[in-house]
């Protein structure tokens, strides 16, 4: 049996089809024929289903290690592949155009039958991606076909092992709505003190923190006071100035523009009814508890929030770290991506497929 | 009882010293009356036990909002100092042009002792702080004093609390050390792949990775690769330049100025005889095995280590998220700050007072 590369494609005739392909999922049907991708040609030379490859451009044998070195086929590609075989999928490489590499079927089935469980984008451990890929890994491109599909980062790291990260956009909103009476506070170079705050401000809102255990005073994150005073319900008295603008130039004087991007997502979040408080033990810019009533009864808070610009550019090491720690405290990661008008949330799991 | 403020520091009289110094801590002695630096007299204020201070500068009485108000007091430096005595410590305000804001002292002492057990900064989470300041902090200044006490960055978090940091200036070494016989490899896009490699490059030395369990073959990461061929070990047989350099421009192509540095860092490692594998999974640049004698007795592995430029900002969220991570899978967190010809080691542990 005689497998032809012409650069591109690896072809094979009606015998390589029934074996390949009808049998297990390799490749696709041609005129009754087989057209592998380089990497699944490498795959079944890798196995030793095939033994070589004849290049007919330059003529002679590709076996295994010269197809891989000819960089028709990446290797990061092929360890994401013969990881995803190995584990029993069937999958297929996709147009090299498109955001996905691969798209795996359910456990069971193949490229002959209509479902997708996963569309795969191959990454290697060194190379950054950006928020924007994420987020079109996430969402999918083919509207009808990606629907029930997961959109999965392989992560393959310089040991070759493969780290698989579910990506999503989700939307989430929570039912937390306190009222508050309008109350006064004083601006200190970190925070707000609030010698006399309602009562509902830090015992049912969750704003702040009370200064001690048996201390009714409350003292605000400059990011809880600049919302709280841009709303209308704290004032600080400062001269001259608006109370928002005071608060949030005393937050850009120590943060830059991270303050005004932390600013924007706790504003959508507490819109959505969610409480969010900071993530720093957790390396976070926020923790969230989505339905607070009261703060003796707060239940577990469910995400970790990380707000960067919308045009960061992700180290697959970084969302290695988020992603894990995340996973150890029961929360899952979530990354508010902020322009001027508006957020795009981006969800980060670890997978097992 | 009397207690005056003129901006710098606060005075008492003979009973304030007694009461204040002589009982409890406070302040430091001067010619048998008191001097408080501020930030004392505000967690005096705060506990009630002195009910105002008079300002000498402009007439009238400072309560303990007031004086942390005044921006006499950071309130970031006010957590830390209140939180380490809640924890039962005496500890003392230093000179502010230190980079150590307090020196604590072994529970059960205080300021009339010799010996300090933290030498502590405090730090808010908003505020970045550079890798210089880190070490400052490690290494301490006063020699003689310093020797014994542990440098200890205290970050103060959106809600108050206090998570402490033991920075260290740490030298480490092993005893991996095996002599490898010259060998080939081929330089692929994201790897090198060793079709015979000497035995003892990955079983022994812990050289890369097999490329499947049952398979002999070797890949190398491209930083191992460019370590062993820039030592003489490993041969690509690329055409025009020298191997070294060749592997070296594959991984810039993808990393920049990051690949030199992990290649450095690798470099340090490898010639003090520890073995640096990726560490990926915990999102550190590498996780480190000291002695090494075989694959099938590795050991636990001790650090994880992050390559940074020497002049890198840390976030605290950032150093958070690390030593938090680093501490639930029973490693410690290593900073490798480079230079082109240097590296200083930074480590960075969480420390419960």
């Amino acid at each position: 049996m005689q497998l032809t590369f012409d650069g591109e494609t690896v072809r094979g005739g009606n015998e390589a089809r029934e074996r390949f392909y009808d049998a297990r999922g390799y490749g696709r049907p041609q005129d009754g024929e087989l057209e592998l991708a380089p990497v699944e040609a490498a795959h079944l030379l890798f196995r030793g289903d095939v033994t070589a490859v004849r290049d007919d451009r330059e003529g002679g044998r590709l076996g295994f290690e010269s197809l891989l070195s000819s960089r028709a086929v990446s290797e990061v590609d092929f360890f994401v592949y013969k990881e995803l075989r190995d584990r029993g999928f069937y999958l297929s490489p996709t147009d090299s155009a498109d955001v996905t590499d691969f798209v795996v079927y359910p456990r069971g089935e193949g490229p002959w039958d209509d479902a997708v469980a996963y569309r795969v984008t191959a990454l290697s451990e060194r190379a950054a991606v950006d928020a924007g890929t994420l987020t079109a890994i996430a969402s999918g491109t083919d509207a009808e076909q990606d629907e029930a599909s997961t959109g999965v980062l392989a992560v393959v790291d310089e040991e070759s092992e493969v780290t698989y990260l579910e990506l999503d956009t989700p939307t989430s909103s929570g039912s937390t709505n306190h009222e508050l009476p309008p109350f006064d506070g004083d601006l200190l170079s970190d925070r707000v003190l609030v010698p006399e705050p309602p009562e509902s401000l830090h015992d049912h809102a969750f704003y702040g923190q009370r200064l001690d255990r048996d201390d009714d005073r409350v003292q605000l994150s400059l990011v809880e006071a600049a919302y709280l005073s841009s709303h209308g319900d704290l004032t600080v008295g400062v001269e001259e100035v608006a109370d928002a603008d005071a608060i949030i130039d005393r937050g850009r004087e120590v943060e830059g523009e991270r303050f005004d991007r932390r600013l924007r997502v706790y504003d959508a979040l507490r819109s959505a009814g969610i409480v969010p408080k900071t993530g720093f033990k957790f390396g976070a810019d926020f923790r969230t508890y989505a339905d607070v009533d009261s703060v003796d009864d707060l239940g577990h808070s469910e995400f970790l929030v990380r707000a960067l610009p919308a045009d960061h550019s992700f180290v697959p090491r970084d969302l290695s770290l988020d992603v894990r720690l995340a996973h150890g405290v029961r929360k899952r990661m979530l990354f508010a991506l902020t322009t001027e008008d508006d957020i795009n949330w981006l969800s980060a799991e670890r997978l097992t497929p």
